[in-house]
């Protein structure tokens, strides 16, 4: 490891938040000797031995997010807190960048020193957006933050892959109709550990309480699981603008957290998760070597051509290409 | 190539309906032997130049997919068409088995000798589905059939992957409220270029009709996309039970394909299937190598316990298994 890379670990870990941001910005980087570096940086962190709650937050466009996230951050700032939001946006690989004005939507939140909002890197696949996460995860944890909360659009995997990289998954839900509780994925109700039905307020004050009541029954009737105590998955309904239900949402977290904490239940999902990571890390990790060897980039070309055209089989054209790839990473035979 | 494969290569393309499974169940092998087999009997296959349409089709349970396929493949052989039913259900891999009863439910069809009706293979992942899926398919066009259908159960990602296989996609929806519209993911919408409104019948015909209404409408909002002509994607009524609505649904597959080849599009859209297979193949036989690497299999277990212990970070893991496997495959440097 370079002078470099431990100083960075050192000003982060004692809770400098240029580090933080430029440690992040290195995990990002797909630069090989950024990768490098940036693994260096992870093994010297993980050995800070600090422990955050890891909490995942999805929701439908529209339903809140923001504000919940506002609201929710805030009042675990004021509780004595340090609240880390890191936003994940696989779709702003397609569009470029990452979400606009998340930063201007959390006014008050951006400005806590006690908060840190990191929007979504724009990455090309959802796999390199799970990899930079969950490096940014460990980061922030190595800081000293204490919650992390990892947001994410309801698009396409992005929910999966949140669950798969925290210890609980919130799922924020708007005020509606009996019927659009079909709407949503059954895959979602079975990865979500709270439901909140947002927007308790107001005019939709009662809708909210009665969409609760339809999501705890849809809830009741899923099956069991073990990492569960007894009344979760639950609902509850709360208003991001009033503040009302958050204080209850958060000793819910609390209680399941501490429930999973002292079952083993948490400790078992984290190896899992390391465990996952490692089978991803690997799977890019072929395709980037694949990739990147000349004996491949030499001949690959031409074997597409062969496909495109019907030359070759998808099948044979993948096999000469390996056994290039195998081949061209040993020395070439003495004549 | 052994003379083995020679001749099931020569029996398949003979209309031998026996060579016809035994080719697939060689497709369907992992062994690799079969796999090296089954190369060779592609390659032979491709040369036969024959030409199917090939076409997609999904619904959700209980919409009458097997009805409907039995209806309609019937349709076509009674019109002097060849038919070949693949079944593709990725979920079977967990319960370990194909679709029970699919031949049952298509009692008429199966008896057929115009008619072949294979069920889905049990593998262990959708990659694994798709490429025997597609080895399937090609063995079915060498061996005559005129038309392929491939039925899938709509369950995560099994509608994308099976439209990217076939020509065109039929969407089988139930008559149903307006409401229910949403139900159908955007996603799968996108993919239809058929929508067919089963159960056009009895008491539900003016639902149906509704319903088709609806579609119609919502199809109407999507990006006209360059491989449609006019009216296209579309949505029509149809009955399995009463055969109304399948001749007029048969048409407009003609319709459709016709302007596609004319155009070109076919053409494009089987290369461009090439293309995605040849990926799909490089990413599972990096894997499959990378797994059978003496160097890896002697050490991966040792670093995959580091990594559960949090000794080691999942990407220092997943580097050292690689350059374990890239330096496996080089031969030891002298003393």
């Amino acid at each position: 490891m370079t002078q470099d890379t431990e100083t960075l670990a050192r000003a982060v870990t004692s809770g400098d938040r240029r580090a933080l941001s430029r440690a992040i910005t290195l995990a990002e980087s797909t630069r090989p000797d950024h990768r490098a570096a940036a693994r260096a940086l992870l093994r010297v962190l993980a050995t800070a031995e600090r422990d955050a709650m890891r909490i995942g937050l999805s929701g439908t466009p529209g339903v809140g997010k923001s504000t919940f996230t506002e609201a929710f951050g805030m009042r675990l700032v004021e509780a004595g807190k340090r609240v880390a939001v890191l936003a994940v946006d696989p779709s702003s690989a397609r569009s470029g960048g990452s979400i606009l004005g998340d930063k201007t939507r959390m006014e008050r939140l951006s400005r806590a020193p006690e908060a840190f909002i990191r929007p979504s890197p724009a990455r090309s696949s959802l796999g390199g957006v799970a990899r930079r996460t969950r490096d940014a995860i460990l980061i922030c944890e190595a800081a000293g933050f204490d919650v992390i909360l990892v947001e994410t659009v309801g698009v396409g995997q992005s929910e999966t892959m949140v669950a798969d990289m925290t210890d609980l998954f919130l799922l924020l839900l708007a005020p509606a109709g009996g019927d659009e509780l079909q709407g949503v994925k059954r895959g979602i109700m079975e990865i979500a550990d709270l439901i909140l039905v947002n927007k308790a307020d107001g005019d939709l004050a009662a809708t909210a309480t009665r969409t609760c009541a339809d999501y705890a029954g849809a809830l009741r009737l899923l099956r069991r699981r073990p990492q569960d105590p007894e009344g979760f998955p639950a609902a509850m309904t709360c208003s991001a603008v009033t503040g009302a239900g958050l204080e209850q949402a958060w000793e819910a977290m609390c209680r399941l957290d501490a429930w999973r904490r002292e079952g083993g239940h948490l400790t078992a999902r984290r190896r899992a998760q390391a465990m996952a990571a490692l089978d991803q890390e690997i799977r890019e990790g072929l395709l980037t070597r694949f990739r990147a060897a000349p004996a491949v980039t030499a001949r690959l070309p031409a074997l597409a051509e062969g496909v495109r055209n019907g030359h070759l089989t998808p099948e044979d054209a993948a096999e000469q290409a390996l056994d290039l790839f195998v081949a061209g990473e040993k020395p070439l035979p003495r004549p």
